[in-house]
């Protein structure tokens, strides 16, 4: 059971579940998230008991809210049990929220009442020192500009992919089927759009590039802070744009800036741009500073 | 809550909850199918304590789990679970499945230990006498043909556009503003697919036709039916198409064939051929005999 308290364990998850403004035991068997996906969710870092980057993730759990019409609990009280989980410590942080508990059917109630769940997790480990190997994943994404861009609980596509990439790999050598670390997931169009759990920035012509998250792919805090504070912008990008690049990273908001070493047979060395952009980001986020090899 | 079993009242949604071959008491907050919409479901109408399609919706979440690597319980407790519940009475019943509890991340655990809900809701009340009005939707289908077909758990789609179709009309004389019953939801492509909790059926030419859910929708358990009882055909089709048309209807497991009267401006009388489609279907499958006016 990850529900419940449990003071002691800096490793366990714990997670805390409200409906409304009440704290109850259990997620109720007719909550519409489990149901319909019905919800939205925000997966933050936590460094020494602080998110620093909260205000970006409420604003788009707030963005994703009003375009599905889902109520949306008071902050405060919803950073009040944050802060209490993470009792000052490093950690990873979720914040879920659904349409709560629903009749049969997929028509929203009138006077929904939501769900929230607030939860902590252990760090993940530091990503590979020598940078990650991704793979293309078969799984496309769906172009759905009405849900594009929000961090919406409707991921069966992202489970896919995932489950692809860490197969063995299929478009490498033989002898080099070690799962992958990551999957880059191509739009049902045939354009490039982002890893699983990740935005995707390729170096160009001296510029960071990511693709348009317009049609389908995540809005990610991580890409917010690159697009803001590097020379960067959007580009519709083909596979073949992406092999071609000087420099490859994937980034989000748990993981900071994650240098791409492999894609199906590409290497790529460290890039001196790649390495002053992290150097950046780890004196401009102090929480990501430790990710920094 | 509707978690426990409360065996004195018909019209109270009762829900059983197991992971893997054990009764639980509640949902865990980091179940899958809360955090990502991570299963697949089937909506039955049983009769007299029996489900006359249970095969048939058996044989669906198979396939659903088969395509998102989910494992399934054993079918025979499932159904006996299901009769308890059911209690010899009539009821619509839910079977969700859900990949269970799982970590943060999309990666689908190694041994994941399934969560199924088994619950009972009253019927739906029966359908209006004088047929159904229905409306275009603006929220459209994304075209995702690895999960179309599946009644998966990201339902998203089918939630705004059934919002839409309660509201007040706005394609609709102002004089009539009265909430649609049901919403039809066109492809990101613009072909006509379904309503948001039913397939579609129309005539022309003497044969009724239903739109292909290849790229997506449903692959209705009802739907199934008509094509097999009844000459039907899968064809796409373009909004004026259906509008033209010489009958409309809906269908799905839970409320039978339903006559469409209205849509948008046009209007439809009873045809004779829906109305005998309707009597050979209430003959072949006595639990929906009762939604016959």
């Amino acid at each position: 059971m990850a529900t419940g308290q449990q003071r002691d364990s800096t490793a366990t998850p714990v997670a805390r579940v409200f409906r409304g403004e009440r704290e109850v035991e259990a997620i109720d068997a007719a909550d519409r998230g489990l149901a319909y996906g019905d919800g939205v969710f925000e997966t933050l870092r936590a460094h020494r008991g602080d998110a620093p980057w909260w205000d970006a993730h409420w604003a788009r759990l707030r963005r994703g809210a009003r375009a599905l019409g889902l109520p949306v609990p008071e902050e405060a009280q919803v950073r009040d049990v944050a802060c209490a989980l993470l009792r000052g410590e490093d950690a990873v942080l979720k914040v879920l929220l659904t349409r709560g508990v629903g009749g049969r059917g997929y028509a929203p109630p009138h006077a929904a009442v939501p769900t929230w769940v607030v939860s902590r997790h252990p760090l993940p480990p530091a990503p590979p020192e020598a940078g990650l190997r991704v793979r293309w994943c078969h799984t496309r994404l769906a172009i759905q500009p009405g849900l594009a861009g929000l961090k919406h609980c409707n991921r069966l596509e992202q489970v896919l992919a995932r489950a692809e990439a860490g197969m063995p790999g299929t478009d490498a050598p033989s002898s080099d089927e070690r799962p992958s670390d990551e999957g880059l997931m191509l739009s049902t169009a045939g354009d490039v759009i982002s890893a699983t759990s990740a935005n995707l920035f390729v170096l160009r012509d001296g510029q960071w590039w990511t693709p348009p998250v317009t049609g389908c792919g995540v809005a990610g805090i991580c890409r917010a802070w690159v697009l803001a504070h590097a020379p960067a912008g959007e580009a519709v990008m083909a596979p073949r744009d992406v092999e071609a690049a000087d420099a490859v990273f994937l980034c989000n908001a748990v993981r900071g800036i994650l240098p791409v070493a492999r894609l199906a047979t590409r290497c790529w060395a460290r890039h001196p741009r790649l390495e002053a952009l992290r150097a950046q980001f780890a004196a401009d986020v102090p929480a990501f500073a430790l990710e920094t090899p």
